[in-house]
């Protein structure tokens, strides 16, 4: 495998196609590691992977440090709290001080949009982004597109509905980026406050206009939206939009757009049902959907450790070793 | 070593005693790796182990973490805080993903009694409880075990003696389990508002009916209690206790029932003196006696290293390489 | 190399300058094992690093893992919150504790000054102060002096010139004994608010009677201060400082105290500019002199996984393989 020829995953905005079957095909080849007894290859031995997480998480964080170990890096985690963060060092000299550490890949999960570029910008280290703010999380994306292509052997030509809080929702912008440029076809469905602003003239970052994002269809109407889709991918609700006034009541929420049995039967016969989790089961997605014969959710799980570990290598070469 | 029959280890009343005595077996072979220069052998290599816990712990993650990476495996530690959990995830869907992440054993710490059932039922990673509400603490009780027939040769027909708070401590009800498998005799020592109800007909987790827990004796008087005992096994007592109204003061328990060089005086000569820590010097333990030379207490805590290397050993069969 | 003949590294007072010269000549050779594009040796294999840190701390703590991790020793994270510190366990037996659990070396940061001198009191494990109240630091002295000695060839004879809150500075207080030592000429500057007593029959921990600390000059106007030194030092200036009435103003302290580029010019040609770090930039340090051509600062986070490597190593002795 030839490495990436960039140092960064800052989104996916700036992938060509080419760059992200590089990554899928990667993919392949980490998931045959992953299928082995003895599941851990030397690749990677010697280098220092710092999963630096401003934010809570756990399957991301975790789903990180496997994959580096996986492939023999040592991993060092680093939280806000009990870090320098909190003594008012800035993202810059913490990135500085990473580096001179010896830090080969910083991992960044930030609540601020655009801060892993800041970080990216100062540091000879790599940078993955893991999430940032509302804006981007390609890592997420990646998974899904693979999972995606591994169930239907190609992601071009394909409709997928995105339905959910897409305004808030970091994991839609970078699916939205992935989907397009592999040749899918995207529709999103939301109540009108938790959807961009979809006017003609708009700058808001997603809208029709396509001018900031690749051209979707917007149709607020969940159960047309769903209505020939091969992929229905249900977005995680936040408990906070409602008391923020954005949504009239969660219940009214869960009646017109939970992903439900009824809704997927509208979908194409076989649809694959995917949510980047944690899910809040009831919510937007029914127990029966998210645990049934039609869900991909745990298998996205497994894809994002081969994902992960198919980005570290090809960001890094093959140093340490081979698979 | 053959593995165990089982996948999982909850409590300890589900096993046979040729199960116990199987972990106490490859325990000594532990114990053995321990002693070597180098106390790191490759059994788990690529084996995942996950340390999750939901309580605060020092001694038992750190002991499992270190038990598991003399194993060679690796070790992902996930807290409540900063994790999913906090985003609202049921530890059902906790389980799945870590599963579908990679996870080969989970290790539970929670507050509520139950939790790691709850876990073990729907993942099929091997799950260990580390600690359970007031429930069970099976690991605890196995390097107690270990720890009485290492000094003694034997566990069966042993006097060990539970002196403190019985009715919170998830320890001494896996010991009482254990002890009573192994044959020892258990008698168990506290203030009644400390130790379960013990009527007739109780349907109290511990009592002397029979059916919940095996028979044992309460001596509400410690200073009988601990007459002839081989084994004097004191617990931690929680401050809130006091001023939650189940202690009069402090103090008084202090007089009452501190385990003394006085009181490990009437026990058998070279009674062995336990705790599961960590202590509260000078509450529930005198210093001396803590310190002293009739103590197990630091040796507890070298041979929990061992049982939990044992358990994960047996766990998983031997696919990483030898010890 | 010879190992060390002491089992603890508390602060540099009870270094002998052949001790310190025998962790530098280590250091360099960690140093090019850094430079290796495999920066991992066997030489701590199977040994346990502890990393008890009841301090907020990401660059020292990270540097630890790391250089520990470089050394191929198993490292675990300890700290105060979720441990059973917080349980109220006492320092004295949380390191029986670790010992027992089986670390070899236990690196502590504590708010408290004294607290690793009591831990290493208590253990068979070897202990190194990661930082102590406003104690010591010895392992940035070392990597300090280092920094200097890889610069100029030489420590002896330099003139030193240290900038900012000397009197809550660990990182102060253990520079002066290593860079007298050595035999650098040490200069103190900053408000007298911020410097320890200095008068004749002072006994603070700082002063110029030569009682407690090297004899050491005390000059509060920086200008003059910086004159002919060799190495400008600028030590973090803590935002509290001004709440608790220690400064008139931050402002004000920028003003006269600030480490900037013509304070710099009033130094020797090409003196050596350096910060422990986190920096303040704006306020002790100007931003263009902690990133400008004569900061060393990048270098000695560098050179501190380096010099903590070196002690790692030459406290245990090379027991798990060579360089």
């Amino acid at each position: 495998m030839s490495a990436l020829s960039r140092r960064h995953v800052l989104d996916l905005d700036d992938f060509t196609p080419d760059e992200i079957t590089q990554v899928l095909d990667a993919t392949v080849e980490m998931k045959e590691v992953l299928s082995r007894p003895i599941k851990r290859v030397p690749a990677l031995r010697g280098k220092t992977v710092v999963n630096m997480f401003y934010e809570a998480s756990t399957r991301t964080r975790v789903s990180f440090e496997l994959a580096a170990k996986n492939l023999s890096a040592d991993v060092v985690n680093v939280s806000a709290s009990g870090s320098s963060v909190e003594k008012g060092e800035s993202i810059v000299d913490t990135m500085k001080t990473l580096e001179a550490l010896g830090a080969d890949t910083v991992i960044i999960r930030h609540a601020q949009s655009g801060a892993p570029y800041l970080a990216a910008a100062h540091t000879g280290s790599s940078v993955i982004n893991a999430g940032d703010g509302w804006h981007a999380h390609p890592t997420q994306a990646l998974l899904d597109l693979f999972t995606i292509r591994e169930h239907f052997g190609r992601v071009e030509g394909l409709n997928v509905t995105i339905v959910g809080d897409i305004l808030h929702s970091r994991v839609a912008r970078s699916n939205i980026w992935g989907l397009a440029k592999m040749g899918a076809h995207v529709t999103l469905s939301a109540p009108y406050s938790l959807l961009p602003d979809v006017s003609d003239d708009c700058d808001a970052p997603i809208c029709d206009c396509g001018t900031h994002l690749p051209k979707v269809l917007i149709e607020p109407d969940v159960d047309r939206a769903v209505e020939g889709a091969d992929v229905l991918m249900a977005l995680r609700m936040q408990h906070e939009r409602q008391s923020g006034g954005l949504l009239p009541s969660l219940r009214e929420y869960v009646q017109r757009y939970q992903v439900t049995r009824e809704r997927v039967a509208r979908a194409q016969p076989g649809a694959l049902v995917m949510h980047p989790g944690p899910m809040n089961e009831g919510i937007e997605i029914a127990p029966d959907v998210a645990h049934g014969s039609q869900s991909a959710i745990q298998e996205q799980v497994t894809n994002g450790v081969a994902v992960r570990m198919a980005l570290l290598y090809l960001l890094q070469g093959e140093t340490g070793g081979g698979l």
